[in-house]
């Protein structure tokens, strides 16, 4: 649920971004509507090969991994909060391929309070429309990630790659896979 | 779209409820997390043999009927929400089968500019998860409803209903009775 | 539900491919499996604009529209199915998306008894699993079919599209409509 | 996949039942149809407390745990086969709640071929379509069944549970757990 894109200088911001005081304010008392989208890379029959996780360092010095994630912004529609967020994260030649139905494969509930639901956001309540997002093109990490890993969808699962992952974000990878029939 | 149990006195308002200026407020810059439910009967196979339809008259005077809709609250989880507005609706008898999956069978995005989605709300952006309800129990139409009218799937892709309803709501009756195999 | 690729040249047939006695025999006491592809066109955002249909004439001379459609093969996996069959019917070229998942958006139920299920096949009781699957490439009517026509997805939906669809496939392609969010 | 109730005496077959022989030489050349239910209690809010499985000891003396599962007969509805085979299995008071969309959560391909896909049937190519099914009454194990055993969602990802299970069901409910937001 990391957000780095949030807040740039004022100047640059499309309508429909918030003040930092206002988004601040909203998150105290109500739900924030988020999309996560797992990028993968599929084969001529839409078999999962690969799983792009992105590498950021916490301010903690702490090597973490995650999905592409982020705000739906007023008055933007959920697919197009999908391929701003993508091309935020993989750059503009990623070429996502954005599902046609806006049926999620799951909807995560990342609450402030740990154990009410299995994710968990400590800034606010997000509430996370989770697709999977085939993209075909060429990914570069943007921003702060400093790199984009693409792993098998067995190496997703497993220990290791699960305990860099925060806020229930592991879980969310792991559904995805059993998604598409891709959990080992 | 309609949230008449929105705002009641103060003093019973649980935690988690806003003052109305706050959602005012939010509702200029924030797209708003919703559920909507179909309420159905079904057969002992599950097959949809009836769907439950809010009859209300709007402030002009005008018969309008409604699926059951509100907002999801601050630190409630989704299916919670589908509960409360079940039971605000419909009454606490209804015995809701609330979906054990989170997973909405469409996501309808309600926005204030027409014509951008199917959906309609000139008040806010409300994005609802949409769910398909069997409720097994009696079901008394509470607050300001009118009247609960039990039709059948046929009727309800008729073109006299879908015109009693409003903000795209027939829409989303139709895709519910697509989802579940039963539209005409 | 037209298969007219069911019976090549024995020479021609690979591994898997039944005798016409086999499958004719099987068809009285055995629900076949089948998959429907509804094939699209998607913009960026993954929003359908247009869904490709097959333009057939029946052997009474009658103008038909049909789905992408075939059946399962002994050890073939859904989604090489839908490979093999959206290539039979719009040629190599295509570049299909096959879903990641193999959760398809509705199971359709071709019964030989009419008014059973919405869905008839007097041949047959075939259980068809439908996906909707973008098209990227170009698509080259192949086999039996005079042509392969976009429509928008409210000329889909539309009467007189409807009226030249068989055996419920009408209805499906609605079905699909409604999946993605665009029955009018 | 066990189908104990496949072939009972003849004078108790109802109509659609197969020949021995007949089924036994469709095995080779054709997939066929299954259903695989999970049954689960939910609370009021649907959420899974519990996940129902079936203890068996295999002819080999080994005891083995699995899910409610059983062919599709010919002009048999997907829902009254799952009505049936969780008769079948739980008994006749066990007022499961079938789904009232026939959208699965995943399909199951079970091969006679080990690692094409993560299901193996020794047996056959069945094609399973999986559902999660809430049960409200009363179940009681019926035939072959040692016992039904109720466990929590995070029992049933266990690994000693998983190892009990065979074909691939432990993972395909694992994939359930993961369809219903309850895999730890």
């Amino acid at each position: 649920m990391t957000d780095t894109a949030e807040f740039p200088p004022e100047s640059e911001r499309p309508a429909g971004w918030l003040r930092a005081d206002q988004i601040a304010s909203a998150r105290l008392w109500l739900p924030i509507l988020y999309v996560d989208a797992v990028p993968v890379r599929v084969d001529d029959s839409g078999d999962v090969v690969a799983v792009g996780l992105l590498l950021r360092v916490t301010p903690e010095g702490v090597m973490s991994r995650a999905l592409v994630s982020g705000r739906v912004m007023f008055h933007e529609r959920v697919r197009d909060a999908l391929v701003r967020h993508i091309e935020k994260d993989l750059g503009p030649m990623a070429l996502p391929q954005i599902p046609a139905s806006p049926q999620p494969f799951t909807v995560a509930e990342y609450l402030p309070t740990p154990g009410v639901t299995p994710y968990h956001d400590p800034r606010q309540h997000a509430v996370s429309l989770a697709y999977v997002v085939p993209v075909a093109g060429d990914c570069r990490p943007q921003q702060d990630a400093l790199d984009l890993a693409w792993i098998t969808p067995e190496q997703a699962c497993e220990q290791d790659v699960q305990l860099e992952m925060n806020g229930g974000q592991g879980l969310l990878l792991r559904q995805a896979m059993a998604h598409v029939g891709r959990m080992p």
